[in-house]
């Protein structure tokens, strides 16, 4: 038994605005990307699992395995619905893998997907979670605001500046402009996004990601079966871990609003298994959660790319823009692709498959050979982290 | 590797009206339960599986696994949320059984919990689904009146009569009055089903399952490791199928109203796992599906019990009462014990488990050494069949 699994296909739709295309368009459009470069009719594959977050805000789709048999067109499959936050993408890379490493399955798909333009209200929905109580809404709580904190914290212990924040924003806008399957594609200037309207103290609208339909997919194999196939990239290590919210923290995490022990947890098993000894020298590229442009400096601290509170000055020093030592967010980062929330986890996948492939144009890593995805969830307490590397 | 794995201890609380305990509350104490029995901590749990179906129609909790980490006070543990309509719960053990296969995990831990008496006004949920673009609920259709048609359709194949469905409450409420975890323990004639108000014709209040609180934990290991723990039961084969919904056939699934095409692909796939050669005949009970008293019986046939159209006679004849030869739903069933969405496969799990090793005071099934549990979500779409034996 292999204790790897490669990838041997990959989808994704255009992230954006699909007023024209329904839930179900945007899976077949990406699975249908993922199993052509596989070579595989949606009949070969064993098992599926099928990631979205929030079919209560959205179209009410994706809350079972049902949605996908559908754009499929296939009964009979068995396909799990994972959700697990923003970070459920990750998640059913990971149930998936784990089916394949039994010998349950020999093809394995994961597909994450959520299509939030189309959607009820914002202040409906608030007021219906405020009125049945969920517990964040309640407490005046945003994802920004959940976020902001961190910003906050750092400007008091590493004298962070609200430039620092900019400069996440202004990378990865200037990334995107070389990625067609971005949401947001116009660069942007640090006075724009001083100047856009505050959302949290300190982020205002540029830090934060746009809202966006878009849909992501991987065909998966045993490392052993990979060879067979055109495309493969191997995964090479993966960690998942749960941990604390800052709402909730435990006691034995230590949580300090300045890191997230999840990461740094799902980082540890990840390169681990990876074999991965110096973090901060050993990766081409890295797709990170940028949901804000704080949780980008966050992650590279969290991943070992640098020490704490460093963070701004790899940015600085340019090691993370496309042509320093090891860019960030390539793709644009959800900043710029957007953030369709059970897909991004498998959007990142995706991205640093076509840089190891060398087919990422118009925002090509040169030499790219292995690269880290980092996907997180709720108040950073779900996190997904994986290790690709070309075999 | 070993191809099986075996569960070590179970939990599942009183399942009810809890407005005195809290989701976490509730999952706290089948966790308790079921690690005491396999003399475990917490902290000896490799990851675990969270099944909760509907968060957003109850108290907003079980989105992610985080809410499953609180419970336990652990931090760092891997937690999957899966979601599959009421398959969730199955799902959530067959997802365990993959890690554990794969040898990524030595301790498994599944969960299942839904808190549905605490809720905003049904009326305010139902408006937000239609105003939201709910498909079903646009359609005008409930759980009630998606099973409902089944009955009718059977009235006219088959003959079956009102006086068949109210046989099915009867029995398993009697059944239910030896189960101290049932919600529904007083038992009724079939002129008080009869009697009851209509829900959706023909099935009436007593046709159907009560809205119920409870949770419900298995704690897995490999097969091999078993015999190093006190309580063990094999899980000898398992399936999971997604096939069409009655809303949206695929044409290759010959979906006729009278059974559910995923039910017989999990059993298919579960028997062979399991080297099951006759279902009439090799088990000696089964817990299944019962959300309307309709479920029961299409169970039966769709599991090999008996031919089509035959299940009112099996029934009749007192085969699957209790003291019959295969009691069907000696726990009382969904329509007795309530239907906790993402508890009830895992209760119905844990219900067999106590039957193998014959400590279920009050409803034991004599001699019991293997048994089938059926769990299915949305229109009969998603199915889970597992097979347990005595080890």
């Amino acid at each position: 038994m292999t204790d790897h699994i490669a990838i041997v296909g990959a989808g994704c739709t255009p992230f954006g605005e699909h007023f024209d295309r329904s839930y179900t368009d945007l899976v077949a459009e990406a699975c249908r990307e993922a199993l052509g470069e596989a070579g595989l009719q949606p009949r070969q594959i064993g098992a599926a699992w099928l990631s979205t977050a929030f079919p209560d805000v959205g179209v009410h789709r994706g809350r079972s395995g049902m949605d996908l048999a559908e754009s499929l067109g296939v009964g009979g499959m068995p396909i799990t619905r994972v959700s697990n936050f923003c970070a459920s993408g990750g998640d059913a890379l990971r149930n998936a893998a784990h089916a394949l490493l039994a010998g349950q399955v020999d093809v394995a798909l994961a597909v994450g997907v959520e299509k939030q333009r189309d959607r009820p209200p914002q202040e409906s929905i608030v007021k219906l979670m405020v009125e049945t109580g969920h517990p964040f809404y309640q407490k005046g709580f945003t994802a920004a605001g959940s976020f902001a904190v961190f910003a906050v914290r750092r400007m008091k212990e590493f004298g962070l500046t609200r430039e620092d924040l900019a400069a996440v924003s202004v990378k990865n806008h200037r990334h995107a402009a070389g990625n067609p399957k971005a949401h947001q594609r116009k660069p942007v200037t640090a006075e724009q996004v001083l100047g856009s309207p505050m959302v949290a103290w300190p982020l205002t609208l540029l830090d934060c990601c746009p809202t966006t339909d878009g849909a992501s997919a991987l065909v998966l194999v045993r490392e052993a079966d990979a060879a067979r196939y055109r495309s493969r990239v191997l995964v090479a290590g993966m960690g998942f871990s749960v941990s604390s919210g800052w709402d909730a923290p435990f006691h034995d995490d230590a949580f300090d609003f300045i890191g997230f022990p999840a990461v740094r947890q799902a980082a540890a098993a990840a390169y681990a298994q990876a074999g991965i000894g110096d973090p901060a020298k050993e990766f081409d590229l890295a797709e990170v959660h940028d949901c804000f442009s704080i949780n980008e400096l966050i992650a590279c601290e969290d991943l070992g790319f640098c020490g704490r509170g460093e963070s701004p000055r790899l940015l600085r020093d340019g090691v993370t823009r496309l042509g320093g030592r090891m860019p960030v967010n390539p793709s644009g980062g959800l900043l710029s692709c957007g953030h369709p929330v059970g897909a991004t986890g498998l959007r990142m996948v995706y991205e640093v498959m076509r840089q190891i492939q060398g087919v990422a144009e118009g925002r090509q890593v040169s030499g790219a050979r292995q690269g880290v995805t980092q996907n997180i969830g709720g108040p950073g307490a779900v996190a997904f982290v994986s290790v690709l590397r070309r075999m």
